[in-house]
């Protein structure tokens, strides 16, 4: 019985995510057009594919590609602008001000500056809520990456819409625009408790049913967050989102810091996921999210980096070793949050998160979707347990390749999907066209 | 007036970190020998510097080579082996049964994989406590790499001695055998208040005194160390510290996690360095050291990795973003421990605690300990400020050259210095002779 197969990569060590977590030790694996087809040892793959091209990694750990469920790429060009500040001096004297000027070639630079980033760290799909969102959705048609877009919703008007109602409109154009792509599909992203009303958050919410389209917020960041939402409506933010009828299995938070036990049932009992930023949530002063809870209580969860401006990397592995860390760090007990159960947020998790089941395993049926760590890089070494390098010792900076959809993006040190050369000259067009509007 | 120079290094931008904490873009650092004669812009430096060499990195950011000032760099033999678990049990289940059967050849490959991490990561100069301790000082020699070494002082018998008196003699021959050298020095390193006697303390602290040698131990790392401390001595770790009459600028304390605001100051007074180790702290869930409020008291602080086992990595760069980020998320203040005081730390504080005042610094006098990071990597684009870049988005992978007493150890993936082919053999034969104790 052959395997239907035009490319067989080999590994030295594969770690599939499948059910039962196996760990393959001189793996293959099978791929068909954009799809995985077999997974298991070479003995027993290679003589069945009859693989038109094979890929020998040697010396590699293959991995399913790492999805960041959460993030706002264009806002790469914003990395370092202005650290160590309270939030609200931050956002309204660096931020908000050069978000106005904001071009759609500014997006798009962004965006492809964060892609560049993502596919050289291992990451093949990310999610992202922003405004001008088309380019960033037409920055991951570019440059081969798989994405979750969505143009934010909130109150006050915006540079791409006047109304709610034309920003309604302009959700559902990219979503019908992306309307069974290979690669983008479309969520329906409200800000938050305290920029988007609740009419909107329900109207929103209604608008991602109509589109079967996931619905996604930021929620409960921070105890700042909290104390305006009580303020404002009387309850905490997810009462709130309850109240309103807003959680359901079709809905994703991002954030979910200041979150109490009963809050965290609730998620449970409704399905609800939620992406942990950890990173974020440090850098910001906003503390730490109760994810062994969440999973303890049932809780589905996948990992994001947020944006550039408040991590401010995009490295999926860094961000599961300051997941695993700062969860000890904080519970005062380092078996909480093991490695394994980080690994599967940044994968599986991930991958529920944005409603894509057929990502996150390396898994006959599953979409080609990987990356491979180099083995022979010194903190990789020696190898006594495969998912610990990957979770507590690469950085990202280790991956020797990126597969998105079946197709190479990057192999040791290439890009083979975008003009890296052109990237480093509009980088500085980035740094000019900032340091024009006499900020920073 | 010409500079004495042969070599002179150009890059896009320097990272001084001298007294006034310069940036220089298009800059030129000359060198002769082991010494940097001077640092200024290319237009300044370069007709002056008649340099027999020039090494133009471009794209590129130079910085004073990072000095991991605690760490343990042949358990690095131990990476990934046992994570998530209590630490009592991580200890004796897992770690203490394997230490009792190293070889000296053990001791040096793991030193070597250190540092072959260490040298890719910028990390120029480390402090090393562990058994057979002349292999890691013959791994540091080989690797071209500067290093502090100390065999620790501990009361149990060790395979190296079997009394306190075998203990510091040994100390004493490793320290005479360094007398000068140009890269290895040595230090007298007790393990902790809850393994090392009193007697032992105070003994070692005088053969510090005796040597001219610095005098480090673990101090305050846990609640659990406090508790046992006042059980078994009535006093705290730091009280118990000062009754010994062991607080003095020639010591210097790693961890500090579990410090009062009045230990804190008393360690002011003292002039006693604590080194920080963010990283191992979250993973063994010891919590979090009130650095800014050591910094604010005018204790001078370094940074350090701690050992691969507890980590598990040793890339410098990564332990600064986690110290920038992890002191904001348990203060709840972004604003507090900034990428000033963190670059600090990793570079002039660190050099302080090993009392090494020749390092830390880009400038005219200092050792030629340098590393330049990869400007055209996408996670360190756009450049709004470098030093944000160097301390929040780089993770080490970056690095494109290290240097250390001038000479090049790392430039552009290549060890000059160390044979990476042998490593990764070499670390094939360290798996085996783990997994061969039935551990793991
Ligand atoms: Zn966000
Ligand atoms: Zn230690």
């Amino acid at each position: 019985m052959d395997i239907a197969c035009d490319l067989l990569v080999l590994a030295d060590v594969v770690v599939t995510q499948d059910d039962e977590r196996r760990v393959i030790h001189d793996g293959a694996v099978a791929i068909h057009g954009d799809t995985i087809t077999a997974v298991g040892t070479r003995a027993e793959i290679e003589p069945l594919a009859n693989a038109d091209r094979v890929l020998d990694l040697g010396a590699a750990m293959l991995l399913p590609g790492l999805v960041n469920a959460h993030s706002h790429v264009a806002m790469s060009l914003f990395r370092g602008l202005a650290d160590d500040l309270p939030l609200m001096e931050w956002l309204s004297d660096h931020i908000w001000p050069v978000e106005k000027r904001l071009t759609p070639r500014m997006v798009h630079l962004g965006a492809l500056l964060a892609c560049a980033e993502m596919i050289a760290s291992g990451t093949t799909c990310f999610s992202d809520m922003y405004l001008l969102e088309h380019e960033v959705a037409a920055a991951a048609e570019a440059t081969g990456m798989r994405a979750v877009v969505a143009e934010g919703v909130i109150t006050t008007p915006t540079m791409t819409y006047a109304t709610p109602e034309e920003g309604y409109a302009l959700i559902e154009r990219l979503h019908r625009r992306y309307d069974g792509h290979p690669l983008v599909s479309t969520a329906v992203m409200a800000h938050a408790v305290y920029t988007t009303s609740p009419t909107m958050l329900k109207d929103s919410f209604a608008l991602a049913g109509r589109l079967d389209a996931p619905f996604m917020l930021h929620a409960a960041e921070s105890a700042e967050e909290t104390r305006q939402c009580v303020e404002a409506f009387g309850m905490r933010p997810i009462a709130h989102l309850e109240s309103l009828g807003l959680l359901s299995p079709r809905t994703t938070l991002f954030h979910c810091v200041d979150v109490t036990m009963d809050e965290i049932a609730l998620l449970a009992e409704r399905g609800t996921a939620v992406v942990h930023c950890p990173e974020s949530n440090m850098k910001l002063g906003n503390g730490f999210a109760p994810v062994q809870k969440m999973l303890d209580a049932g809780v589905r969860v996948g990992l994001g980096t947020d944006g550039a401006a408040s991590n401010n990397d995009l490295s999926m592995f860094r961000e599961m070793g300051s997941a695993a860390r700062i969860q000890k760090a904080y519970r005062g007990d380092p078996s909480v949050l093991n490695e394994k159960s980080v690994l599967d947020m940044a994968t599986i998790g991930s991958a529920h998160a944005l409603r894509l089941p057929g990502l996150g395993r390396i898994a006959a049926g599953f979409r080609a979707d990987m990356c491979a760590l180099d083995m022979s890089c010194p903190n990789l070494m020696p190898l006594h347990d495969p998912v610990s390098q990957a979770v507590y010792a690469a950085t990202g900076g280790e991956v020797r390749l990126t597969m998105v959809n079946g197709r190479v993006l990057y192999m040791d040190g290439r890009f083979l999907a975008l003009d890296h050369e052109a990237l480093v000259e509009e980088a500085r067009d980035v740094a000019a066209w900032v340091a024009e509007g006499g900020i920073c």
